[in-house]
């Protein structure tokens, strides 16, 4: 499989443009914990993942990380080209969660693309609302929610991307990802074997009872 | 002034797209408290405003509001229009805070601009991208700021925009800003009264001490 059906937009390209984006093109494999992109001051270009995971994620004064949305196969990430869109004024941070393929569109590259085909522009549009709904989505659990569920709720996405029950996971990286501190998640997750929903294990949360974590993170 | 004054892109339309713009727009003026928009299910177009005040919030199960951005002079709000975009998954409330004069633009007519004019889908782009870094920032606050912070924050911006530092407010509308509880505010109002910064009556909020506020909200 070639970038050209990666790319939802190709078709609608002219042969000129499609030219521009192929010779511009590069092609990365970086590692599991590899730092793509460290906020608006880099321009590092729009990422397209042929095969992997990155996370995208923000940081506090005192450097708390809060996971704000998550990238798999054929996504691309368009806030490492933040430095095309002036509107936009936050950092993002993006790493690689896993050894990830990944193509980079620099980013001067696609904004002329922009400016030249409604098509691309109209792409970027949806790629921008699709991230507006995971950061809506996540005001709401952070607005609404209590830790408890939003714990929960992890736990299982994690299952349902990892494709296993036992989660290799320490209880900083879950802090990273929910906006916490390691204490208040430790405290957490030992109440939730007390209950017999998960057990724990050195860098290992083991879900012994889906249901009852399911129930907890509809629960209002 | 005209419409064309106000639409950004005006210039960069052809004659015919002008025209079926202009002969589909619907001027209104609506009331302090009118019900502009309320979820996606609903399809009303993109509002411009001429000249007042627009809120936008998002609303929980239980009820509880809270102000995600505000639009002024000149602004324009998309997500009335959200029907249009299928990645945007979220439901947003959209309310006139003032006396408010605005052109509504129908969703059909500004879906088919945005796929004829990249110059249209950029700018579509940049409104979207305005208003996921006022989410974004908003978030920050509420992951990261206490309700002390925000509270002060809240009645800076408002005595800004409302140009006077006595402001008509009741602790049940900022409570309903700051996705919070009336009691909530009220204890924390009475707290800041108690320091000096603010003097409370019926239906009024002064703030009487505005340097002390502004270090509250910068303090670490």
């Amino acid at each position: 499989m070639a970038f050209q059906d990666y790319f939802p937009v190709w078709d609608k390209l002219s042969a000129q443009q499609q030219e521009r984006v192929l010779g511009s093109l590069v092609f990365r494999r970086v590692k599991k914990g590899a730092l793509l992109h460290s906020g608006s001051a880099e321009c590092t270009g729009l990422l397209l993942i042929k095969q992997g995971q990155l996370r995208a994620y923000i940081l506090s004064d005192e450097g708390r990380e809060v996971t704000i949305y998550r990238l798999f196969d054929r996504d691309m990430c368009l806030f490492s080209a933040a430095c095309i869109m002036r509107s936009v004024q936050f950092d993002v941070i993006v790493e690689a969660e896993k050894d990830t393929e990944l193509w980079i569109i620099p980013a001067d590259v696609y904004q002329s693309l922009m400016e030249q085909s409604a098509a691309a522009a109209n792409y970027t549009n949806e790629l921008m609302g699709s991230r507006f709904s995971e950061v809506m989505w996540l005001m709401e659990q952070v607005m609404w929610k209590s830790l408890d569920k939003r714990l929960a709720a992890f736990l299982l996405e994690e299952a349902a991307i990892e494709g296993t029950d036992e989660l290799k996971i320490t209880h900083e990286i879950i802090a990273n990802h929910l906006g916490s501190h390691r204490e208040v998640i430790t405290r957490m997750l030992r109440y939730f074997q007390s209950e017999g929903m998960v057990r724990l294990s050195r860098g290992m949360v083991a879900i012994t009872d889906k249901e009852k974590l399911k129930s907890l993170q509809s629960d209002e």
